[in-house]
């Protein structure tokens, strides 16, 4: 089962940017929070990384999933899942199950600009709020869902 | 670990309501569920249910859990998610660590009424899109928010 | 044919409130209303009354009726029909043929509140502004559109 | 008693458009419809039929009908419903009792344009979502109506 | 001086409609108040009236007032002032000073939709509240603008 | 004098609930701090106390207290103050004299959807953001309206 | 009949400001107009003019027209006609009839902060964009007003 | 292959009506267009055109095309295409293949009351901003679509 | 204890204006007022009032408090509390504690101008609807605000 | 004539992607459609293509065409259009004659992000809903353009 | 050159009021900063300094730098910025070059009454968020726009 | 002292674009305007010029200011100015004193799209409408401020 977690911008320095806010962990601590809540189910698992500031980056990086078969996308677009239109059209036609994670509880945000996500209606769901764990629990939905008949 | 399942109106009849859309399982299913995810640290869990479709009778047991220092709650609040500032006023003050879960991806929704949470600001995070699966989530996140120092 | 005459808040008194604006006949007249309205036609009608001032009450009332197989629903909303969502998502998976009915006729009220009705999208049509007459003229439709083939 | 059954754009084709959806039946099921409803009351009601695609010629028809004194009005504005502000204006002098009358529940509509009648505070109340017996129940209103002293 | 005075639709029964709100002149009563308030300058002035309740029969006449050279307008569009996108495209582009009139202070009504008129940046001015005696001061400044280098 | 002291959603653990924030008084205090601002006057006003966390049992005692014949409502209805159309409609047609009260200052807040009162077109007047004093005030101002011819 | 001619901000120097395209008349040339307009109706008029540039100054003179009973008042309240609640309450209270004036025709500005005159409801009518021959225009209006029984 | 060309308000002048802003074309350089857009395609198409100013008339005229069984529409339906509910209902429901033509390029202007077309969702397709070829390319895109299997 | 009572616009003639609506005390009723609400504790408290039409010397009064350490201020802004930004600048940096006080229930208001309080956010509370009742009910709820530790 | 037929974000796969939606042609039969549109004209046409998903890159390539002097362009700039300020102050800057293309017919979707294209006031015109053909049609109107004097 | 320093509402303590906020500098020390920036360009400069908290003031200020025909002002309107028209109308008509200066970083404000310039259309340009150095910027900017041919 | 100069999208050909508009300097003429505007003051100074019209490239050349210690920064953000919420946050976090600079008065602009920058609440100030000299002039406020304890 190959699974892309996809970061877009300014998600290029956890672990170093405001360690207060964000805590120490960067990216390189997820493959041992999806083992720890997968179990024995991890093995099936593989996971590709990459993360861009760039809006095209970002769809080019989709569309070769596409070609490659990815089988689940883990997606946290940052400020890009409230205003990107163009990444939202590449998720609308690609088709790959898709769940949408961000690392804090972004529905809390009053801010009207941030309360819309335009990603949403193209992911199978949506967690936030629970740090790095929230893309081992989006593994696991994925998991779930993938394993379906 | 005393975490409530709360669920609000018109969720009293899953697995018998539209079952093409929302599958032959009901609430009882979610300790199975809960068992899958958490693995060993399932026993450490005391899982307590309760559905209401009343407003007053949701905050009235919001506080009993308060009173009784429940150590989490896990609370779909259908409806009442984007129309009861009663209920989330409660959970203002109650504060007892709170994670919002959907069955379905709400975020995806375009009426405009559906796409505001009230309870949002007053959880620590929030799932939607998969399902009982949720549950499980959910309480998975609770545990280790709990088990932080 | 079992009819459902569900009433919402405010509406308790009716007869009594106001006379001089609701006129001295209550909820007791509608009988003889249906009566005159539908002629013979009347007899396969049984009418059932209920209300409560009490959302919660309202969407117990009427999983209640999808539970004894209640043939249709003629509703009076009062205040809910613009703010209760719950109520709506309960119309909309019960799925029983359900009139709108208002004394007056809420079309003409400028409050951009009052303007919008949760409930149209899950009922046959609505009738405003006939006052009592109105439910018969309700109970009516219902009986054409269950006598269709 | 002397009712004018006026309608508006795309009405002149009853019965032939779409039959799927509309039915096969035209207003000249209407007299028949009217007796059903009305009983042995119908026998008092003259009813005068008028339709027409043009704003202006409906406002000359609703002025003559102020001219040869017609007791009552069942009015289908269809699209200017939503646009004319004369025909409002129009409804607004003349002062004969009117009931506002749709084919569909138009009130389910969720484009905004379609959501506000401006016909409505002119009119003593309004039918919706009952096919063509919305004009029968109408005129059995206006019989109450101007039957009361 | 050619001066067409133009009446849209519900202004065809001044006079006779509402009379203790609207007086019992109607528009016969125009010229004396043209004559009272122009005095000599009266002579040269040529008034011709049209009134319709028809969109397109308005905008057939202004195109005619094109053709015929008429040299000023004096126009009240009674409710299409705040709809008719088409009248207004008209005034556009035939050119001929216009001066827009209404018989009550339309600017004092709160109603958002009355707000608002298409007509204004076609027109040299407009004058409201002051009765048929507008329609007088209208084309006393239409004379003085048309007698201007 | 019978006054009925009534709280909604909330406001049931005024005293306990955050006493940095609200103080350590309970609605306890209110009856000592009535007879500090009144005097003499304290003695002819019999004070009843009620709070709900529910919309209908909020109604429900306000019905009772119609046909009880109480004379004056202080009420702080707390977060149904901008969303409850029920309970104002309620307040509407009882049309005992009430005073809205609230702890903090209301009008200072910035949230659109706490900037309305539906309440407030029914109640004499309103006192916001002197603590539990306010509903004293409330009542002086409630005996002097009462004790006018 | 005494007359007060009221200007507001920014109206202190017609004549010299911008004389290509508010003439060089100032308003020592309105008496002549009023003359010309009214004929002999005009020796029964007395004007008393007055501009300021402050909210205050300018409440107080129309103060002072209530003390002195003026007859009627012709106003130009430049852009506090847009924003001066202040004014216009005061042309509430003192209730003495005024006609608004503009110079140019405001109807057709299409900036929203432009779009409404807080002084129309408080006004018999409005005139604009006739230059000063509209402060004439408004003294007619004004003359015929006051002669009415 | 019958194609009507129909043409709305203030579309009747073209070719005489500022020319030096529409140019000195008419309608009647239509014909040449087509065959110069589409060679010898263009002997299989015969074009009837319509123009006017009446929201009724067009109706009308649609229904006429209805009855009369022609193949596709050229419609450009000037500022009716902003306004008229009634003329969109029509082409929703005649079903005949149209395509929308503009001038000028609408989708340019910035007055919101232009940037809708409620032709548009009845409509093939949209073409803005070429002049009178304008209407030979939407003939060519409308016999491609008619050609097609 | 220095209070300093302080009016806005077109309050200068309370008692003389409208006597049917604002009744005939003037401001000389409030210091009995104070004294009848406050008993003893009236002796410590100095009224110093003042009056302006004009926004700058309000702002000028406001600043002179400042320099005067005046203890506390009621206020009722008139029309200025909705358009004054720069009068609220100047509570915002003065800081003396400040009741908003008005005569009228301005929160039953529906002009949504009306409906927002720019003083708000700069005041301990609000008091309306009672009169001149309301200036004593201020300075009450001042004096215990300065008697607190 | 160099004319420039650009593309922006997803529109790199037409003719794989979606091929029931988009059928099978890619951008290499665009050729063949504009000979078969402009027959002889299409000699002196030179088409180049480029497309990007990423907004930077479509603003480096407007650039280099107003650098080579590139004498017209065909622009579908996909989701772009609603929301690339970026890209069309390019267009506006560089001045090369523009013809906006859509495969679908955009002006049709109801979601308001999709309703406005920030393009269209740096374009000739727009040319919508007759897929690639649209591309052909654009060609043509723009060589119209281009041969004019 | 003549440079006007023009100050609005609460500034006239500059270096009194809230030195913890805005430093304890008022703008006497104005002079020294222009000259530091300025250099020896200083000495062609002659500021003249004039504060008021009234609206009217500052438009009779306004008016006599007209007359006296000074080149440019630099100009802190305050909370005039935000909501005087009758300012912004001054500047359009006395068209002598102005720079807007803001003490603090007002673009950087959420509240949207305070997003909005009155004055930005009718001033060179803005300069905000630098403290009193800010006056200095803007004079430098004047110099240079003035010794522009 | 390290500062960076950073140009957003369609800054890259300053001094060839539109000359007549912008002139014939471009970026090589800021640091003569800096030595200009600084004096002496100006050799302390190192500045490093950056244009990319890609939102990525942006944000990566600002996290490489993070990690070369930049001491300060003048933003041009061009049209990302309004609609970049990821560079904003890239902003927010970098925490580099940050200076906004436009070469128009972009606060004049009457579009509400460009009337919010998304940059300004993480920037010191913000400086518009000088043209290049703008840069020079944010150089000296970014100056004083790192000189400052």
């Amino acid at each position: 089962m190959d699974i892309l977690v996809l970061n877009g911008p300014n998600l290029g320095h956890l672990g170093q940017r405001q360690p207060d806010v964000y805590g120490v962990l960067g990216m390189e601590a997820v493959p041992d929070l999806v083992r720890s809540v997968l179990g024995a189910q991890a093995d099936v698992v593989q996971l590709t990384f990459f993360q861009s500031n760039s809006e095209g980056a970002l769809i080019d990086r989709l569309e070769l999933a596409w070609q490659n078969t990815i089988h689940g996308i883990v997606f946290n677009a940052g400020a890009y899942t409230h205003t990107s239109l163009a990444v939202a059209d590449c998720l609308a036609w690609i088709k790959i199950p898709c769940v949408e994670v961000h690392i804090s509880n972004v529905h809390a945000r009053t801010t009207p600009l941030r309360q819309t996500s335009l990603m949403a209606r193209h992911c199978l769901g949506s967690i936030a709020g629970f740090g790095l764990l929230g893309y081992a629990l989006a593994v696991q939905a994925l998991v779930q869902h993938l394993g379906q008949p």
